[in-house]
């Protein structure tokens, strides 16, 4: 990735690693073992893409990012909350999170559950707190609250988990549904959340959604790529394990060769609707950084 | 319970159900074993108590139920993940639920926990949608979302339950601090609800207030008097279960005498902030019939 953009994106993710840090600094009275596990599930060392992401569009639209920030904070409690209820024994049952025991080995199944669960319910707290906070219209938080809870439930993140959960061999438009809600969903309202704050003329929202869309769709399938032919190395995790678990993915639906195709098709669309904000511009280095990358 | 009180909260109640049951009734499309777990953990044949409780304090306020009813479902969505999640075995291991499988026997233990994640998840949606389309006017709406929020956090159910997890035994203050969180918050919710969307005077607010904290507070206390004094024929479960269990109670740090005196207080408090209403009233006969309850 090129220096620049590595210096943007870390200024961007430690901008919303201090807001985090701030919302999960608890006044005192709060029960501290549940502050630690939700800080621990929260303040993990993640990459925070979606948040960055929503700050880049924010820019992009020329609108402040401090309205925007607090969406970003709650997308990424949401993010958190996910990713300790699926490592739990009952989900995935996942000992290891980037590197560190898991939520519920480092306390216990009771406190991640626990965590998860206040994060989620924290989520909103801080999207309407703080956009309050930074003037937002009370109509356009409205908007970016239920866009959340819709891009977290039944037909956004938690269905996709649900479709996946059950092992059905998925025919093509079934898969891609999956997808498209189980990490597609919370991707575009990353896309997306700027455009309930800032003001915006449609050909620049048909530009995000494109690049929401195709952005998410390319995301996935270049990650079951990667799963195929990345090296243990490289990855960092062993490379097969989906194929192994005979999981549904592009590639064991389509094979290597057509979910390239696949990559390729949502990666040109992905390219163009960036491209709709100049021909340099940090969404496409965003999207080239996502798609590109060899883990 | 006199008849007429019975009549009112069934008909209160069946508001509640049908307005859920259609929240619940999701289009073709969602996963449909999500959606059934999530049916399955709210339409359960619950007495609904919290929202009558906030149906009755708006009509008392003169006020429009279709304006709160949302909020009633989502306060309803949170309680049902919360029994969700707690009778999950990482936590209070109970295999039935008001005489049928928890959910996770009826299902797994992967659906019961993502139906409870998507119950609260849902819970914004339904109060955003539901109020919106009912014309209450943002800034309202979002002090609905906030405070329920607030109330089933780390300040609120969610912190309470972390605290009694811990089975550290209690003084009297964290005891109560515990209670107010873990059964109390919620309650609070579903009375103090209606003031963020109706027009209300001072002097009504101050006594929607205690009569809130009186009734969560007498209620609890009510609970642990019950456990104790109640035969296992009135209460339909075996009475003493806390005592052997080394629980916190009321009865079990002040003895039975003190925590009577102490519910005769608050039960006081409770009728007096109802009786600002006029000598008989709703708010008076609900908490009479919360309070003065033989199971």
């Amino acid at each position: 990735m090129p220096v620049e953009l590595e210096d943007y994106i870390k200024e961007k993710a430690a901008l919303v690693e201090e807001a985090l840090r701030g919302y999960l600094d608890f006044a005192a009275g709060a029960p501290e073992r549940l502050a630690a596990a939700m800080r621990y599930a929260c303040l993990n060392g993640g990459k925070r893409i979606r948040p960055v992401l929503m700050l880049s569009v924010m820019e992009i639209l020329n609108g402040y990012v401090s309205q925007i920030l607090p969406a970003a904070c709650a997308l990424e409690l949401v993010h958190s909350y996910s990713l300790a209820h699926d490592d739990l024994p009952c989900m995935d049952d996942a000992d290891l999170r980037r590197g560190r025991p898991a939520c519920h080995k480092q306390f216990d199944e009771a406190a991640a559950l626990l965590a998860g669960d206040t994060l989620q319910a924290y989520a909103y707290e801080v999207l309407i707190r703080g956009c309050d906070k930074a003037g937002v219209e009370p109509r356009r938080i409205l908007k970016l609250s239920k866009e959340l809870s819709r891009a977290s439930g039944i037909y956004g993140m938690a269905g996709g988990q649900m479709t996946d959960l059950s092992g059905a061999a998925l025919a093509l438009p079934d898969l891609q549904k999956m997808h498209e809600r189980k990490t597609g969903a919370l991707l575009k309202y990353a896309v997306l959340a700027p455009l309930y704050v800032a003001e915006t003329a449609k050909p620049q929202r048909q530009a995000l959604n494109q690049y929401a869309e195709a952005v998410g769709l390319a995301f996935q399938i270049k990650d079951d790529i990667l799963d195929v032919e990345g090296t243990a190395e490289s990855l960092g995790k062993t490379p097969g394990k989906d194929l192994d678990q005979q999981k549904n993915t592009y590639v064991t639906l389509l094979g290597l060769d057509k979910a390239r195709e696949l990559l390729r098709q949502e990666m040109s669309k992905a390219y163009e609707a960036a491209e709709f904000f100049g021909a340099r511009n940090r969404l496409l280095d965003i999207a080239r950084y996502l798609l590109e990358r060899k883990n």
